[in-house]
């Protein structure tokens, strides 16, 4: 069951592949939500920069986001609620907020994958491998991986940009996407994005 | 595997019921989508009255929409454009426009089920008892319907509340959803809506 | 949301194609299972054909039943179950009794898709083209071709490898699943085994 | 996000009660699987003693099991593959045999929700509460827990009836399953079989 990734960064990047930012939209009011703050600044740099140069390569940037379960609302009116005055993720939101060309999705429960459209969008704009980032590195991103590897896409996962409440929580995530989802694990710098448009699809 | 609904209208509403609203949301662009405008014109009322009398009860207005590939919207985007100037579907989309109250949800397919977040809103609302209407009865209702039937949830489809391309391709849906899907069938002023928060889920 | 099969049989089967065979094994115990029997009689030997073809090709051939509430069986003791002496569809089941190199799964509701393993299986099997057969064609297959459309597997329907209570449910049926599943309808005679393993998949 | 369980052991175990068994019937033949073997062997002695105890209680034992991609095989065969002469885990799988009474299910990916007829099985028992054991503790015990807290389900996980590569991947997918999945962790003699069949069903 044990899979391993078989090669090491830096990871070219093209046609084919989706940058997924998980949970980034989130004013951090969940328990252990003040540890994951001072992680969460520092990703919010190589996730703004990550999503730049995935929108200048017109490659999707999609953003998948708890709904906390405010069921009537849209994703614009989630990011307005995380950046109200005094949410603990204000700063986090607005350093990586969603532009025009970018995809969004609300999700009800932990991964991006559960009751939410995100296969046929990938199925849509012709996606075929996952760069993962987002909070909390052991909670969604690690429920979304997990879902990611059933599915049988291909992930590469930012430590960089993604955060949890420890150093501790977040390398061991990172150990278990490594070992069991055959994620390969590499800091947004170590992404090369090609101009002829990256791999094809493996068969 | 046929299974009949045992009883027979009136039928009482209440706690436990939610109104699903399919594809009312239209610009009716689709082939074939002139021959459903008379049809969808003439259930404009019934459906603005059926939902009125579900927020009345404060019971849940669900509207299930296509979201017509155009991924980047949200559900008020979609709104705007069914109503264009010159859309065939605006006086329709006018007619059965949403209240801040209701509950919305764009959908990729046809089913109001593939690929949602439906069940866990149904879950969260404790909905075991759904209310169809929209368009077109023979395609997304039926395809909703068949997926309602698999989950199990028990059905009334309002069949003055849904339209299809001809009285026939109408009809036929109906009796499909009757004999097959254990739907009751009833026109909308054939429900009844009780105080005391209608019957409780059958084990 | 309508859309049209471009082409005319016949049609060119090969590598990628797979034989859906939907709840053949049966004992026709349901209501209606009686005016069933005489229609699905007439099926044994196109199914056993088509089924044939399909196998000499080393094309898949797939059955997907019923568990008929039998949650401890496996497919071999519901084969059983259905032969036993004095069933209605004993003569149909022996007739189209799976080989060796078949696969089959056991399905708890109406589609094939539905809580089953079909979609890993097919991704395994690089099956993206379903070959359509079994009863009730109103039914289980309907229901599973309606979730096939969604999933974006193009079919193709075999008219004398279905059956339905009557000739009018039949029909209807297969008009069903032109009309809005982009299925094509044929005569399993009208399928041509290509020696180069068929077309590619389209992008 | 963080949910904790609230009480502590031992817990009462009855009415709607299921033991899922993971990935049981295992030749431990995957990477890793030889540093699986002394942890799984001492889980033989609880399992069966914690499957006995449900069998006689009158609760459902369900098996999940990997499919090993062996599509054509039944649960038996399975079996039987699994204990062949000189298979790594043949003393193992011998051990945890399955009965009669006993609810099997085989699954194509890791989590014993993904593409398997779980859920339905489930509703059908009328089972809301899933006691969880099986190997590995890191693996598709996690995986499924993650699915299982998805799907709402409450969970006991039975400490001495999971095995891992390591004290340390057990101990840590234990913790995980504490403290995000709200499962409640306890040897399986801390579980008390009621007469009168255990809690019933929080809202």
């Amino acid at each position: 069951m044990a899979e391993h990734p078989t090669s090491s960064p830096p990871y070219e990047v093209g046609e084919g592949d989706a940058l997924l930012l998980i949970d980034l939209i989130n004013d951090l009011k969940f328990a252990g939500g003040e540890k994951v703050l001072p992680w969460a600044m520092k990703l919010r740099t190589p996730v703004r920069r990550a999503a730049a140069r995935f929108r200048r390569a017109r490659l999707p940037v999609i953003y998948v986001n708890d709904n906390f379960g405010r069921w009537r609302e849209t994703f614009e009116q989630i990011y307005r609620h995380a950046t109200r005055r005094g949410a603990r993720g204000q700063l986090l939101c607005r350093s990586v907020k969603p532009q025009r060309s970018d995809y969004f999705m609300l999700k009800p429960r932990h991964s991006a994958f559960f009751c939410t459209s995100l296969v046929p969008l990938l199925e849509d704009l012709k996606a075929w491998r996952l760069i993962l980032a987002g909070i909390a590195t052991n909670l969604c991103v690690l429920f979304t991986a997990h879902d990611a590897h059933m599915h049988q896409f291909p992930m590469i996962v930012l430590s960089d940009c993604c955060a949890a409440e420890s150093d501790f929580d977040h390398n061991i995530a990172l150990s278990q996407l490594e070992r069991f989802c055959g994620a390969a694990i590499c800091r947004s710098d170590e992404l090369i994005f090609t101009a002829r448009g990256g791999r094809s699809r493996p068969d």
